[in-house]
């Protein structure tokens, strides 16, 4: 990857606020591994270990820790941790890159509400549709062909990318990413059942979505039955997800790919959901958890720590013999017993 | 929650059908549960167990069942099923908000061919894409940026929501309800191995959705490869769930979250699959059958009841002892045979 | 299925490039399955061993293996590969319903920059919008309210269903079919932890898809960090189907529906994935391996052939009783060896 106008060492060094030990002229286009570094690129030095990768890396310089500084064959910024100081350097290039794409605009094709209130510097993309009572904050960009209903807010520098759909009373914080396919506010599956017909139960509360959350691609956050469905502050949940409705997801936790949580269940905070993961409506997680990928998470957890479910993969014809002993297991410690009771005797 | 312009309690007893005892001239803004409640608010009490919440709270009237009534300190509607009259109340708060937003229009931006046919109230939304032999039926609302392909129909009352897309030669009942994000009529996943390609095989078949049916955000229905992929009438799908080619739903069945059915597999009617179950291709569901959330369905079934897999929720520590003794099942069921042997001797 | 302007047997033996065995005048409206063709259908007979069947088909003519010609009781395409011609044959009928309904245009109300290029015979539908740098390659048909990011490519003759985003910065080969919902390029879920809060990594990296993928419906391929994700030619990606960032699907694999591949995961060539499997990160999977549905891929996989892990369906009863035994299979096991040891003494 190169940039075609990157930054000087320098000037790196002073945007990411840490010392600098070499050239401050050195033309830096772009981030790569140490592996596949050239001319221009910066590389980064996470793993103290893999220092030796150093000795024949192509880049021009590396970020590393100010202990590996005087060993170092290339020009160096140091950070006490290399892998936070990569990621808000790659967030410099990714900026640099949007400010030669982006000015902000409001398109002549967006249709925007007369009742809507649009605050300075907001950037609105070709065919989006902005009904009344809607607030986009200072700053955010709302991608092409997004709709936001009636009486929804965007907060301040939020980033809505194209095609993303947010329903009516949804309140979006500031610095927030939503992906494409997104949909936020879609009703919560409630139903009453009448005789033998399903009676819909209008979901008649919101979403609330908190500040500097992410949330991927397709992924689902229903509104509310009756109160909000919650997502609090610095929640980070990838693509694919389906929040169900009344669910409470925890400051800074973050849900992997794929997984789920199904009505009114509570995500305590600092979480990390793991890929597939499914999680019972109505169920309570405690702060700190991790959950490991693909498990189904049947029941409350009040102590933190790690969880797992989830079987282990065999070769087909293993798995044949073993799965269908899952059958008999009951049966099994039933006859273990006896055995040892014999045994005892 | 609050509404604006509410009901007074009297109406809503007219509205519900069912009777009032107390005054009838009560302002009643909006629903909530019990717990949340204040003034305006509507309770509903579905567990005649939970009755002593009734005495501290702050609720302007509940809905709860006559045998209730003369015990209540609260005004009251009274219904043989206070979850259902809930659940119809909700949709009349809902209804209203709904008035109050939106108007049967055609926005000029939408993109209609000449060649569809629109009843009367149908309502179309910005940069909505209508093609050619598609007919909408009476009162059908038509989101922003929907698109509907050639030939397809909706029924009357339908609401497709902001962002769905119908393929061509889609049929699409009366009332129903597809969330954003929804795709219905993709192609099927076909494909026919010649020599080391893949051929694609051209899904000519097409989509079938009764009366009454929701389906989810972001919840795709694929299109069958020569006859139809059918939903039947009352269906409710939830988030995120596929429906593969040949597929039939049978009428008032719920699919949870996540879940999905591979090819020509059919479910009956009146079933329930939990979230995150995978049903096989090419087997069929017995009427009434339940299915436990994140469970395998490797087999048909055709005595309707309980079923179940998935695997228990363990701390790490547990579960890696125990995961690893899967691979061992057959062996220790061996070994147990062996040792009753013996000791039969 | 009828297409109102069909074939003759004739003109499809011609088109198929097969033998024909029979009235070369006979009309040909459309294709069926040997149980429900009727007159004007075209069936087909994959499995011998299903002869008997045509006895009392309705169909006008069938596709069937040389071998059975003669005992055929009605006009046959003789093909070697019967399934194969069904396909190719398919293929021929949907052009068709193709041809009638779209023409190579730019609809006005796209939204193109001035700084795309687009190739003769292009076809990009209402509500589209191209941004700048973008080339679409010749024939290519992009549909109605479709995004397309800076810099981003689309090969010749490839389709983009309505709906469809791609991100800046994606390449897309030709004759690819992106279907409604797909989300290609954007983010990968990645963050570094600061302190207790979460750095957002930008995705610096794209995203690269061979000559003749197809992805279905709501299915997300995300952008690299650094270098970029990458799907090889002739893979084909079911619905729902999530890849992580920096994963490479090797050529013409299958993901069937609901499975995911997890960070820098690298499945190989001629692989089969079922669906909802779950394939974890930074793990190899060999060149022609098969994982059944539903499977936890915890590991990487280095010799090819048919892995599986998941539990077995089971009554709730059943389940209920053998399931609690999960977590006490390591008790068991020591149990048992410990049997084994008294008994051996």
């Amino acid at each position: 990857l190169n940039t075609e106008h990157g930054f000087t060492l320098g000037e790196l060094a002073r945007l990411l606020d840490i010392q600098l030990s070499g050239d401050a002229e050195i033309k830096i286009h772009g981030l790569a591994s140490l592996e596949s570094a050239g001319k221009g690129d910066l590389g980064f030095l996470s793993n103290p270990k893999l220092q030796s990768r150093l000795s024949d890396c192509g880049a021009s310089a590396v970020i590393l820790h100010p202990d590996l500084a005087s060993t170092s064959p290339l020009p160096c910024l140091l950070s006490l941790d290399p892998y936070v100081s990569y990621a808000r350097a790659s967030q410099l290039f990714a900026r640099r890159r949007a400010e030669r794409e982006s000015v902000a605009v409001i398109h002549s094709t967006a249709v925007i509400s007369d009742e809507a209130t649009l605050a300075d510097g907001v950037s609105i993309g070709p065919g989006a549709v902005i009904e009344a009572g809607v607030h986009i904050g200072r700053g955010a960009v709302i991608g092409a062909n997004v709709y936001i209903g009636f009486n929804s807010s965007v907060g301040e520098d939020s980033h809505l990318n194209p095609g993303v759909v947010v329903y009516h009373d949804v309140r979006i914080g500031a610095r927030v990413i939503l992906h494409s396919g997104a949909v936020i506010g879609a009703d919560g599956f409630g139903f009453a059942k009448d005789g033998r017909q399903w009676v819909k139960i209008a979901q008649l509360g919101g979403v609330c979505i908190g500040d500097d959350v992410e949330i991927g691609a397709g992924s689902t956050v229903d509104r509310g039955a009756l109160d909000d469905t919650i997502i609090e502050e610095g929640v980070k949940i990838d693509n694919l997800v389906q929040i169900a409705h009344n669910c409470v997801v925890g400051a800074h936790s973050l849900l992997c790919g794929c997984s789920a949580m199904a009505g009114s269940a509570r995500l305590g905070k600092y979480c990390t959901v793991g890929g597939g993961v499914g999680i019972i409506g109505h169920v309570s997680i405690a702060d700190g958890t991790v959950i490991s990928a693909m498990s189904f998470v049947n029941r409350g957890i009040d102590k933190p720590g790690l969880y797992s479910s989830g079987s282990v993969l065999q070769s087909g014809r293993e798995w044949k013999k073993n799965a269908i002993r899952q059958l008999q297991l009951d049966d099994m410690a039933r006859r273990l017993r006896e055995l040892e009771r014999k045994l005892g005797e």
